[in-house]
């Protein structure tokens, strides 16, 4: 496709990130189509800039000037689904949530949820290594993928991997591909391994508390215990206040904090109990707990509204950094601390579990480009996640938005083994160039 | 050290292949030591053949004419634990076995458990990603890598990945120098992932079966009824009667497998219950159960003898393809069938439940290297392997030993790749030359 208007569409992701002017943008249905591409961006001098669904949180499918964008939604096949091996080979364009339902056909299921996946692509989702609400129990998208179809930027095809649960023939060129952002390949075919799916619906808990410190320390206890939850997710004030205002959840004066835990565990009522036992002996002011699908969905739908209840709020720039997990209740203060120094509005999820954080800071919508006040408290938040052994980014990836902050965390000689790889797999520099590293 | 005798020991690893004569060998006890070594062997150009225990079944540790060797043995700190974040922090030379005891004191484990985890290092178990009778529930080394530090070819220090349990950014280093066998830089510390230990002794079965067909069904069972074993191991025929002969086990003339199977979950005599079920409908001729601790060292025991008994038998290749799970019945009849046709004693033992099988081939005492219809075996049975799915290697690596059959597996582009990144971290070429790639 060439008209521009059109392309304009498949040239951005979910980021304010304005894009260039693409030469054209290319609907791959076939391994051959992106073979073609790359082989002519090759030898052309073309940048190619690989996309799934546009779901990304950092700006890693940003079109520049002059780029073909390759899409690779159109390739929704799953190709395979092998219940004896609980494996799946799959097109990148398959929607992440239609092959976790396809497994549970089989009683398996696709374990990576991105918050995205009723919309989120495979594709997309191994190009970040994504994460979601169940890696605190199974893992991230790299814990689920075997092996890899991939088109080299010279148009060479290969293979990375295997059908097999373990194999260490060679270098780990499914890990390596897997969460670098296009930069070195463009996945035509994944082989992911699928889970048992529970046998029943899970226990959930959801609890209210008067402070932060003390829904951090719960975690911390309920980590200890060995519980095991198969989700644990921390929802702020800020962010409780944008969910009560769009949808009344009659949310109290003194409520300064929510936890919602699940186990899907065989014994996940005596979990939930348990943990439900652990938030209340630090300090809990109110524990809801049920086992019904319905209720559960209740409990579950309060964090699933807290993405869209911040975008009526204003503008978002949706952050991602991750800490041990004993930091995490230092961390939200930290965060807390520069909303107030800077006058910015952030909103703070967490998945608890992994001790990963998603502050929202919210500016005015239709701002092109955060104020310089948000740059300042996204700074701040970076800097102190880092000082206590943290991650600029726990799932999201790096994209245009954190290179400014990578050299930070990585240092000048990861850097110099980061663009040395890169050269390895392309040396035009065609592939997504001025992303991930 | 320099004197040639001693330096000897330090040049072989567990395999037959002889080792050249090496310059001298240097016992690391720092990261500057390490520095200090590459420094000199990159002025020098100087190859440098890094080491553990030498516990390696691949030749990984070999070193060769001209050659450094360059050992870590000695750097046994274990430099953190951290029960609030899960996470120890460890030299290399820490004993596998040592730092699962370390973090059991905190009700914690060290999952990773190769069967050699009682005389084998974490640097050795990172260096070839080793796998383990527990993989099957809680993955591999590198599932329990967090991040590195490294020394690479020049000297340069790096530190890889981080101290949080999720992350993205930039490539995956830590992954991709795991498995490495020391040919892309030196680990000198890694961040490890621990578990919570079980909170009570496991659940165990012992079934033997009539036949492999029926022992394969019943592995194909309990993995499709979600029963989730922490260990399932499979000991064939050849092996069973190695064992018997060493010690009495009361080996049945019908006994054709035994299939041994633990759960540690808290529900795992329900687990194990499900599984002996399992294997009866599936044929056993005989099953017991137990969970006492001194009963399940019995039953474990039996396959903890596995290698001590096939070694009175002659001299050993351990080989370790790894299989699609559903083609391991396919894998031992074939296996069976190479023993057969070229005369070859082979006794098989399969980490079942990831596929992934040791066929043992036997060979005289005292013979320096396998005869060829050893070799002629093992051609048959890797070839056999690859056709359904599988790999040369599910844990123990490339190392020497199967460097003749990477093309077969990998191919061209992925060679290229290889040497690719190779030259990228060690343009010289002198970290553990001619091993892995």
């Amino acid at each position: 496709m060439t008209d521009s208007d059109v392309i304009d569409s498949y040239a951005r992701d979910r980021t304010f990130v304005e894009p260039g002017k693409p030469l054209g943008a290319v609907l791959a249905t076939s391994r051959e189509d992106v073979e073609t591409t790359l082989r002519w961006a090759t030898e052309n001098r073309v940048p190619v800039v690989p996309r799934g669904a546009g779901t990304g949180l950092a700006g890693g499918a940003t079109a520049g000037d002059g780029s073909i964008v390759l899409s690779l939604a159109k390739m929704t096949a799953i190709r395979e689904l092998s219940p004896a091996d609980e494996i799946a080979v799959v097109e990148p364009g398959v929607i992440t949530a239609d092959l976790d339902r396809a497994a549970r056909e089989h009683g398996l299921m696709y374990a990576p949820d991105p918050s995205s996946y009723e919309i989120s692509t495979i594709g997309g989702n191994l190009a970040t290594n994504a994460g979601g609400l169940r890696c605190v129990k199974y893992g991230v998208t790299r814990d689920s993928v075997l092996g890899l179809e991939v088109v080299l930027a010279d148009g060479r095809v290969v293979n990375t991997g295997r059908r097999t649960l373990k194999g260490v023939t060679g270098y780990d060129l499914t890990g390596l591909l897997v969460g670098s952002e296009g930069t070195l390949g463009v996945i035509t075919e994944a082989t992911v391994r699928l889970r048992r799916a529970p046998q029943r619906p899970p226990a959930t808990f959801a609890a209210e508390f008067g402070s932060l410190r003390e829904a951090g320390a719960a975690v911390s206890a309920i980590v200890a215990a060995g519980c095991q939850p198969s989700l644990m997710e921390l929802l702020d004030r800020a962010t409780l206040e944008a969910i009560d205002d769009m949808r009344n959840i009659g949310l109290e004066a003194e409520t300064m904090a929510m936890l919602i835990g699940q186990s899907d565990a065989s014994d996940g009522e005596a979990a939930v109990a348990r943990m439900e036992e652990l938030c209340t002996a630090n300090g809990a002011t109110f524990v809801a707990v049920s086992s019904s699908p319905q209720e559960t969905e209740q409990l579950i739908g309060v964090r699933r509204m807290a993405y869209e209840a911040k975008e009526r709020l204003g503008a978002c720039l949706v952050e991602d950094v991750c800490v041990p997990r004993s930091a995490l209740a230092d961390m939200i203060g930290a965060i807390e601390a520069a909303a107030v120094r800077h006058g910015v509005r952030i909103c703070t999820v967490a998945h608890a579990g992994d001790g990963n954080l998603h502050p929202v800071f919210v500016f005015e919508h239709g701002t092109v480009e955060p104020p310089p006040e948000v740059w300042a408290a996204t700074d701040e938040v970076f800097t102190h996640a880092l000082s206590l052994g943290g991650t600029l980014t726990g799932e999201h990836g790096v994209g245009v938005l954190k290179r400014r902050w990578l050299d930070m965390e990585a240092g000048p000689v990861v850097r110099d083994l980061h663009h040395s790889i890169k050269a390895a797999f392309d040396p035009l520099g065609i592939l997504n160039p001025g992303k991930a590293i």
